[in-house]
């Protein structure tokens, strides 16, 4: 992957991104006691955000701003980097666990809920997301900016758009879904969230409309791509290079992209998807470079 | 209570106040069969939200607003009440999972995973979450005060406030806490939201700094009487008064004010609290009626 400058400055940005202690805004209440209590709380946030990860939607967030030639202070890409991530750390760890599916490892590491236990993680996965609105309200942009962010970002993660995509996918467990109810569930759990961080980033470096249509364009091409080619690595991958159960999705009887269009029809419909992508950026030159060696990668990752 | 008119608005507000059908922002995705899939989502979210419960958080958004004389439009007013309801019922939500406080019981009616199952509670809490951010960056004021608006309740609902304040519960069981600890923990548990609704208020009516500083004032006392009364009720209350299972948090073991200080002790707390709060309304003269009496029927409530 590119952007190895970029994405090290977000993990830098991300390893600082949560509290650790009891301090603003009710610093009166920061005594030793509750902070002994809090540890667990502060600690497995930070053990679920920084759990390895491709950090995708991160890149995107950068590789957007620029493709839009944007004059952005790099600390506020940072932030808006970071706030997707938080969402997206959030989802993973509640979509882990037992009542969800029941996922013992990500990335090659225990779960949250497995590393701590199960209250914890649904507090982390609560309380990222909470934290997640705050890093985008602390934004140094004009307010209205700030504040398109936040719906934009609260409609990609909620139940018409992230949290949607889990429902139907619940729904989904041992039933057949037609292609077009699977697009849309994966339109709604991976692709809302990969949209709302092109654009996020498109909000705040000021793009015109037509710069914002283009892009999401594209972002709805790759979040797309990302899923098949998701499905395709869970037919063809290896336990260890996934960092997660082989087959999984297959086991527990989820519909997948092959298993309606085959694997043939899925590493298609993935190219399609990549040359949709591509042609979306027609009008950003070589300003879209890194958004499109983002899609080439997407389609092209083993893991 | 007071405010019969108030609550039956912010009832009405309720009722319409999550997406019931995938319609924006992704309008392309509003297929029947995803909405199919989607029913029991929406099903369960509205049912949580609209579990009954006192309303005691969005009567102070209105009551916050009269002291202050705002000229507000009420429609505002409904928004920001709404936001800190669908916090709270989400919190409840989580809180009552098999993993946390495992209560099949909320206000005499089944809880959200006992009425559905585990998985839905889980993205009914998440998706409530998102829905109150949406509510408060869609208010129809300058944006400079909603996006300060986003950040308080934010902090107020995060780990340095009520998610905060859970994880401490959670680690308390079966273990001794000191007074300032356990303060701690139900001003951050219950005491942050509560004064988050007041402080969206205030910040909603474009409040003083000096005014914001009284009014948090009696917010802090107010949340934490709220808590003590609840420690009180839960020992001389039944279940069927308060439609939860009385004696639950003694039963698990949990530290309360009435256990560290007596019950006597608890309602002379209480009773501090309330003068606490009383004073600070000093200089709203009679427009701070409505949130002296909200004071006064927080540490007389049976219920």
């Amino acid at each position: 992957m590119p952007f190895d400058a970029y994405l090290q400055q977000c993990q830098q940005r991300l390893q600082t991104a949560l509290p650790n202690r009891l301090d603003q805004p009710y610093s009166e209440f920061s005594d030793h006691n509750a902070n002994e209590h809090l540890a667990r709380l502060f600690e497995a946030s930070h053990y679920s955000l920084m759990n390895g990860g491709k950090r995708v939607r991160a890149t995107l967030v950068y590789a957007t701003a620029q493709a839009l030639q944007a004059d952005i202070d790099d600390t506020v890409l940072d932030s808006i980097a970071c706030a997707i991530e938080l969402i997206h750390a959030y989802s993973l760890v509640h979509d882990d666990l037992p009542a969800m599916d029941d996922d013992d490892l990500r990335r090659g590491k225990p779960t949250c809920h497995i590393a701590y236990d199960e209250a914890t993680a649904i507090l982390v996965g609560d309380g990222l997301q909470s934290r997640a609105f705050e890093l985008i309200a602390e934004l140094q942009l004009p307010a209205q900016r700030c504040l398109a962010m936040v719906k934009q970002m609260a409609a990609a993660s909620g139940p018409r758009g992230m949290v949607g995509g889990q429902a139907i996918d619940l729904a989904s467990v041992n039933r057949t879904l037609d292609l077009h109810t699977l697009q849309t569930m994966h339109q709604l759990k991976t692709g809302a969230l990969i949209r709302a961080a092109i654009g996020l980033s498109a909000l705040a470096c000021g793009a015109s409309t037509q710069q914002q249509q283009h892009l999401d364009t594209y972002g709805k091409a790759i979040g797309l791509a990302f899923q098949v080619q998701d499905d395709i690595l869970d037919i063809e991958g290896d336990t260890a290079t996934l960092g997660k159960t082989q087959g999984a999705d297959v086991s527990l009887n989820k519909p997948t992209f092959p298993s309606l269009l085959g694997l043939d029809g899925a590493k298609d419909l993935a190219r399609q998807l990549h040359t949709q992508a591509v042609a979306a950026l027609d009008g950003f030159g070589s300003h879209g470079d890194a958004l499109h060696q983002l899609s080439n990668y997407i389609i092209e990752r083993q893991h």
